[in-house]
C-alpha cells in the first residue's frame, strides 16, 4: 500500500478470472468459452470495420446495437443498456441500483465477482445459503434487502430458478430491484427476459461471451424497464462515454442477427453436454442436472483438486474453486466432442479403478 | 428518479460528448479526431485477429500490449496501465488515486468529464483559475490537497506548461499524485512520460484516439512507477477483469509499433495546423499558440455561438463550451488541408467584412 492510494484500495479484494494459457495444445475447459467460433458473419462484419472510421468515436448511445437488441426480443431501444462485457454492465448495476442502506442478497455459491463489486462500491451484504441439493430457493430471498442478484442458470452449479419462483420473488419483492444474471441462458430451458414488461423491478444481464462465442469481443447488455435503464445510462455517462468500440459494436450486431448460426452451435454445445453427463456418469461422477455449457461434477472416491491437478498435467484444464462446500467439485466446459473424448479418455487414465 | 435507484443516481451531471453526426457529408472539426486514418498495420493485425480466437476471452493483464509501450517509452511493463481508452483509465484514476479528504485541484477550463469523476466517486475538489492568458500557473497549485489533475496541453486552450514549472511542483507537491493527462501530448514539444522515473508522484495518462487516429478503437493507458500502477489494477481487477478486446489489443500493438506512420500523420496535422493559424489570424480571429490537434479562437466582432450556428448550417461542425470565460470562444479540430479551406471559405462568407 501507498500513502498516494486511496482508502478504498486496500481494502479491495480483487477478482481472479480463470487460467488463460498461451499454449494452444491445451484443451481449455475452465473458462466456459464456446468451443465452436463466432458466426461467420460477425466476422466479416469486424472485418468490413477495420478501415478508415475507425480514427472517428464510435456513437456514444451504440444505438443499431441496442436497436438489433431490441428487435431480437420485440424490445423497445430504452429497455436495453450495452457495455463492454457482463462484468461492466453489472458493475454499473451494482453501483446504480444495488447500493443502498440495507444489505444486498446473493447466494453463497454463485460468480465469485458479487463480492468484489459490494467491495468496490462499499455496498452491505448478506449471502444466502443454497439448499442441500445447491438449489437457489427464492423463498429464502423473502425478507428486507437493498436488492437481489444471482445468476440463472447459477454458476457454477448449472441448476436454473423456474419461472413461477421467479415470478412469486417479484410480486413479494416490489421495493428493491432484482436482478437475474443470464450468462448461460442460452442454454437453458427459459429465459426470463419476457418478464420485464410485466415486473418494474426485474433487470436481466446477457452476454454474447458464451451464447454467440465472442468471449474476446466483450459486449454484455441488460434489459429493464426505461426508468432502471436510465440508472445505468447514467452511471456510465458519467464513467465513460465510449465503453464499445467499433469493431464490437459492428461485430455484435452482426452475431445477434446471424440466429440460425447462433441455435446451430448451441444445440451442438447441448448435444455434447448430454454425452459429457452420460460420460461422466458411467466413471461413477456424480455430474448436477447442467442446464449451462459447463457441468459441475463430484467423484465419491477421488479429490477434486487431485483429478484438476492430473488433468493439467495431461494438458486439460478445468476450474477448480476453493469453496467449502463445494471444493471437492469441479466445473468443467462443454467443449467439442473431442476435447471431452480426450477428458473422458484422461478421466479413464487417472481415477483408481 | 426511482426508489431503486442508488442514491448517488439522482446527484450526477453526466459528461455530453461531441455530437457525432451520422452525415458523411458532414465536415467534422468538433471532438479532435485525427482526419487521417489509422496505419495501415494496425487494420491489417485487427482484420487477421477476426477469426476463430475471438471465443477465447482476451489476456486479462493485455501484457503484450504494456510490452509494446514499455519498448516505446523505455519503461517496464509494470510501469504502465492499460484501458478502455483514457476516460476509463481516469475513472480508475480518480477512484483509487485521487479519492481522499482534501478537495483535488484542477483547472477552471480544461476537460469537463473531471468534475464528472468527481460527482461519481464523490470527491471534494477546487477549481483553480487559469491566468489571464488562459494558461495554468502550477504555482498556484501550490497549497494543501488530495491530488492535482490537468491536461498537458490543455484542452480547449491548447496551451502547455513547462518542463520546468512541472518539475518544480512535482518537488514541492510530494504528499499526493499529480497526473497529466497527455491525451494531446503528440501534437506537442514536449511529453513528460521521461519523469515517471524520477517522481513517484507523477502518473500520465495517453490515449491512441487523437495521436494514432483510432477514437473508434478505445484504447489508453497510463505511465506511472509500480506502486501508482498497482492501485489502478487492483481497482480495474475490482471492475472489469478484460477491459481491452482482442481487436483492440492488436491492432494498439500494431498501431504503436508503427511509428514512421505516427511521426508523418502526426507532422502533416501540424503542418496544417500552421496554415489554419495563420489563415484564421487574417481574418481577425484571436487564435492561442495551439500545441495540440485543435485551435481555440475567437473573434472581436462576430459571437461564437453565432460562427458555429452558420458554420453547421453550411455542413461544419465545431465546438463551442458555454463556460462563462470562453463563451465567445470555438474549439476547432485541425482536419485535412482540403477541409481547413472549405472551414476558411465559410468563415469569409459568414464575417461582416
Amino acid at each position: 500500500m501507498s500513502e498516494f492510494w486511496s482508502a478504498i484500495v486496500t481494502e479491495l479484494t480483487p477478482y481472479v478470472p480463470g487460467e488463460q494459457p498461451n499454449d494452444p495444445n491445451i484443451i481449455k475447459l475452465n473458462t466456459n468459452e464456446n468451443p465452436y467460433g463466432p458466426s461467420p458473419a460477425a466476422l466479416a462484419a469486424i472485418r468490413a470495420e477495420a478501415q478508415d472510421t475507425l480514427r472517428l468515436y464510435p456513437d456514444p448511445q451504440a444505438l443499431e446495437l441496442k436497436q438489433a437488441l431490441a428487435d431480437a426480443h420485440g424490445l423497445q431501444t430504452a429497455q436495453v443498456f450495452v457495455g463492454n462485457g457482463s462484468d461492466e454492465v453489472l458493475a454499473h448495476v451494482f453501483r446504480g441500483l444495488l447500493k443502498h442502506d440495507k444489505p444486498i442478497l446473493f447466494p453463497d455459491i454463485s460468480y465469485s465477482f458479487y463480492p468484489v463489486y459490494c467491495g468496490l462500491y462499499e455496498i452491505p451484504f448478506d449471502v444466502i445459503a443454497l439448499n442441500e441439493n445447491f438449489e437457489i430457493d427464492l423463498v429464502d430471498y423473502q425478507r428486507g434487502n437493498g436488492g437481489i442478484i444471482f445468476p440463472n442458470p447459477n454458476a457454477p452449479t448449472g441448476l436454473s430458478v423456474t419461472r413461477e419462483a421467479l415470478e412469486d420473488l417479484l410480486k413479494q419483492n416490489r421495493a428493491s430491484v432484482v436482478v437475474v444474471d443470464e450468462a448461460y441462458s442460452a442454454f437453458a430451458e427459459d429465459s426470463f427476459v419476457d418478464l420485464i414488461d410485466r415486473y418494474e423491478n426485474l433487470l436481466i444481464v446477457q452476454t454474447l461471451s458464451k451464447s454467440h462465442a465472442l468471449a474476446g469481443l466483450r459486449v454484455g447488455f441488460a434489459f429493464a424497464n426505461p426508468i432502471l435503464i436510465e440508472a445505468l445510462e447514467r452511471i456510465k455517462n458519467s464513467f465513460n462515454s465510449y465503453p464499445l468500440d467499433r469493431l464490437a459494436i459492428a461485430g455484435a450486431i452482426a452475431a445477434i442477427e446471424d440466429q440460425d448460426y447462433f441455435a446451430r452451435i448451441r444445440d451442438r454445445v447441448i448435444e455434447t453436454r448430454t454425452r459429457a453427463i452420460e460420460a461422466l456418469s458411467d466413471l461413477d461422477f456424480a455430474v448436477l442436472p447442467s442446464q449451462t455449457n459447463f457441468i459441475f461434477v463430484t467423484h465419491p472416491r477421488s479429490g477434486a483438486a487431485e483429478i484438476a491437478h492430473a488433468l493439467r498435467e495431461r494438458s486439460i484444464v478445468v476450474r477448480h474453486f476453493n469453496h467449502p462446500r463445494t471444493e471437492n467439485y469441479l466445473r468443467i466446459t462443454i467443449g467439442t466432442d473431442r476435447e471431452i473424448d480426450a477428458l473422458i479418455f484422461a478421466l479413464k487414465e487417472i481415477l483408481p479403478s
